[in-house]
């Protein structure tokens, strides 16, 4: 397939090089700033432009991958009439925000990329949609070269993944932090926890969450939960999310 | 040394098994359930009782493995004239619940233990305190010979490394349950968020947490962070966990 991409942060590099390592040329980087889509088109050995009207007009794919908020200008800027598939990558955002045009899709990765790190994309289910059979199947196929484990799913499932996404990803690094600065104010390094951190992640790898919950919730230790409440009096905000997190435990027991 | 082990549960199999493996004799198993003290004294060829007159007087060690709630029982049942050093290995136990003997201590190890998954003892930092300089230098040697990442805190930090530990893995964990029903709800595997829960707790390994923290609220992303409240208008719980960790993320931008 021919490729446009549209974005030149982290989805968009990593999306344009998996794309282009499958076989796939990447004809074009457009993004707003210049410098940025020249960066990301040279190290794909493709052109660049920050100017729309500039768009190759006959690609096979329009791939956009710029932030959420920036969606919807993007797409009321892009000609209407274009024939090839325009395709975004936004978790939270309908499929009805590309019906302007006549294909329309969705290749959403339920993962946290970074520019500077590599992922596995095999290991990541690219959730797919299309506004007809035809192009969700289309689409299908292109993300099946990148992952195995793709997936058809429609936009409210695409949200309960990305809900879902940010609870354990986002939610739990904060919990992560929490501990750390709880850690530090006792002086003693984060390196202390970090055993069990990983160990939690890898036990849900092939359990489902609550047949390896443990601790004093699930125990009933109701002695240690009040401990715990009085060491952190002088924190609020922790003695709440502790509360809360614990009547979870303890509802579902 | 010469080891008696009180307990015959998750922290007592996994103790007694890298006591003996360092080439320390398991001189004897005590548990309240006598098949429970047979099975584990057999596994480690040791004697086995269920009766506290039956103890060997003179070992060098008594390690209390036993279930917070059972430590103070236990205790006041043990002859106070104990020689060896009586040590529980209770991250919420104050150190004083054993001041009734001449030489005591603690061994806390951080990590969720289970009979049946062998863990890493050399990754897990165990914890050490002694009720004198001699007692708590003895504690970290043994310790040490376990695993090298060990470390002398006091009780009121071990407190706090006992929260945090309870933090990244029950708290983590309820939140990795109610993202697989979310999902299960919506017809959806858990498979699809078990690479980005492996990968979150794979950046903190050499992160500060809140460094790589990511997604909406990092962002700003007022939008979405509705959209998502919006999605669970009928689960008030996820809803209000969802509000108050967004706001500790907020509060740290």
């Amino acid at each position: 397939m021919n490729i446009v991409i549209l974005g030149s942060g982290n989805a968009a590099t990593h999306f344009a090089q998996q794309f282009q390592k499958r076989g796939h040329q990447i004809v074009q980087i457009y993004s707003k700033t210049k410098a940025n889509a020249n960066a990301l088109a040279f190290a794909l050995q493709s052109a660049a432009t920050d100017d729309l009207s500039q768009l190759q007009p006959d690609a096979d794919l329009y791939f956009i991958a710029v932030s959420d908020g920036a969606i919807p200008t993007l797409v009321s800027q892009l000609a209407s009439g274009i024939k090839g598939i325009v395709v975004h990558c936004s978790g939270a955002t309908d499929i009805a925000a590309l019906n302007r045009f006549t294909n329309y899709g969705v290749i959403y990765p339920p993962q946290s990329l970074s520019k500077n790190k590599s992922v596995d994309f095999a290991e990541i289910p690219l959730c797919v949609e299309g506004n007809t059979t035809t192009n969700a199947q289309l689409l299908l196929r292109l993300a099946r070269e990148l992952s195995a484990q793709s997936l058809l799913c429609n936009s409210p499932q695409r949200m309960a993944i990305h809900l879902s996404a940010v609870i354990v990803n986002n939610f739990t690094n904060i919990l992560y932090q929490m501990a750390y600065e709880l850690l530090a104010e006792n002086s003693l390094p984060f390196d202390l926890v970090r055993p069990i951190i990983l160990e939690t992640a890898e036990k849900v790898q092939n359990h489902i969450p609550f047949t390896v919950q443990t601790g004093p919730a699930r125990r009933g230790d109701e002695d240690t939960i009040q401990k715990h409440l009085k060491f952190i009096s002088n924190k609020p905000d922790l003695q709440q999310i502790y509360q809360l997190l614990t009547q979870q435990i303890t509802k579902r027991k």
